[in-house]
């Protein structure tokens, strides 16, 4: 037994099917609040009107994109401003969540997420935004989610290729929390055995109740754990070269995993997760750029971006 | 995977041997507080003074009791008020840092704990209070300590009587995790674990590691679960028949538990917990009173009275 800090944070959650129906009105009204700004996607603004039809919504953001670009951060602040809101309401991925974050970080109001695919964002303290091509990351306990609604019922229908890449981007969650205290790591390692199971089962039965509750203990666990160097990673080259973040996480990971990346890489291999930079949109001209930028990392790129893998 | 809720609570938690001297300084310091109240017993006061000697310590109040009796409440309150206090540190057990709790629920300012038991408050919401032979008890997110400075040193030379009663208390908040959600459970698992293997250790060898980290899983496991009847029951007994609580705790665990009560028995027995509410100190009147109180525990408590074991 090592010596160790650990800082946690704390929240009320809801895990199960139906429950996003059945419990976020009772629950969004036990948190005393009088006015919401939802935040959401185009796509997703049905099922986020039908859920929230007896919650107090003033105003609904769908303007949400990938990375937070600083222009969406602020017109979604702006929104949260004008309707005079008291709580920021997310349908969605890690997009949605995100953005109330920003708005958040102005304006400490209480967050409720109900998150429709596996990116974990809505049990951290990390908030991410993007300017000039780059992207700027920080923690803090103002953008912690007050409530979470974890419905499963909500990620059936995901397409096999989204829950691909965004449980492989939980695993990579899970796998951070190894490296963290005891206590991180020993929800960190449940992740990575819960994920293992429910991620096949995810994409070929939509049976979708185990991988949701791996997403929720994995981002647990990298809610304490932090952003390590596969992280960093991947944001440097999410926000420079416009990767989508989770399909980066699944190519990623297996390269930067410390310990049983082949089970790693087998695991998207059979889900069905892109397994090279290239195919992912990197071009060789990025490759180029990202090795003189990042020398530190450039075996990693130069093998992830080809996705060659030592037989 | 059974559909569940579960609402966890925030903090900084530094372990480790010698972190009580090397650390709680710099991490006093880093909460920006300027006027600290130390509540400590009269014991403890010569070793609370010689960790805090490089803070900004106000005031220090050595009158903590047991169940937390009013009017200590109120003393203590008296001194935090006077002293203009914006902070709150308590050296000590269950006592010293349940009368912090009962500060802080009047003048929510933050509460640093540094415990030299295996009680666990310091993880949990949950406050008590004692007035006219009436314990009660609540939850509240203003209780919680913003830190936790847990150090094994500090725990060196604890007696082996107080050692096995309150590993016995550290493991009935464990028991009680596996009651709650799949997360909780998981972790109260890894704390029975923990303490199954450190108790013994603790109590023979003095190498009390194991034991203590035992002791914070277990309390992070009931900070979520909450009381269940077996807590109840402990509380309903300590504060009408002026039992000590963590004694009371190791009598009735084996009895209340459900499952796997033959090993919390051979434990007790083992690091030499009492086994009888007699034996600590419940009088035969006590217990026609308690039976007549509470009927439904009528079969535990008859039993618990004389510890009889079946074979």
């Amino acid at each position: 037994m090592e010596s160790f800090t650990r800082t946690s944070f704390g929240g009320h959650v809801v895990f199960g099917p139906g429950t996003a129906r059945t419990e976020l009105t009772d629950e969004v009204a036990a948190l005393r609040v009088s006015k919401v700004l939802l935040l959401t996607t185009e796509r997703a603004e049905p099922l986020a009107r039908e859920l929230t039809a007896k919650l107090p919504v003033a105003d609904v953001f769908t303007g949400v994109r990938e990375h937070v670009p600083a222009a969406v951060a602020c017109a979604a602040l702006d929104a949260a401003t004008m309707a005079h809101v008291d709580c920021l309401l997310s349908v969605g991925g890690g997009s949605s969540v995100g953005t109330a974050k920003a708005v958040a970080l102005s304006m400490r109001v209480p967050i409720v997420a109900v998150p429709t695919t596996y990116a974990g964002s809505e049990m951290t303290p990390v908030w991410g935004r993007t300017e000039n091509d780059t992207k700027r990351t920080g923690r803090s306990p103002d953008v912690v989610p007050r409530l979470v609604i974890y419905d499963p019922e909500l990620t059936v229908g995901l397409p096999p290729a989204i829950t691909a890449v965004s449980g492989m981007n939980a695993l990579a969650h899970a796998v951070r929390g190894l490296a963290a205290d005891p206590l991180t790591a020993l929800v960190g390692r449940e992740a990575v055995r819960v994920l293992k199971a429910g991620l096949p089962k995810a994409v070929a039965e939509q049976d979708r109740v185990e991988a949701l509750y791996g997403a929720y203990l994995a981002a647990s666990a990298f809610a304490v754990a932090g952003s390590g160097p596969h992280h960093k990673l991947c944001h440097s080259l999410g926000g420079v070269y416009g990767l989508p973040h989770a399909p980066t996480h699944a190519v990623l990971l297996p390269y930067t995993a410390i310990g049983a990346t082949d089970g790693l890489r087998k695991l998207a291999e059979r889900i069905g997760a892109p397994t090279s930079l290239h195919a992912i949109g990197m071009r060789d001209e990025d490759l180029a750029d990202a090795v003189d930028r990042l020398p530190e990392a450039a075996d990693v790129l130069v093998a992830a971006y080809e996705g060659k893998w030592p037989a």
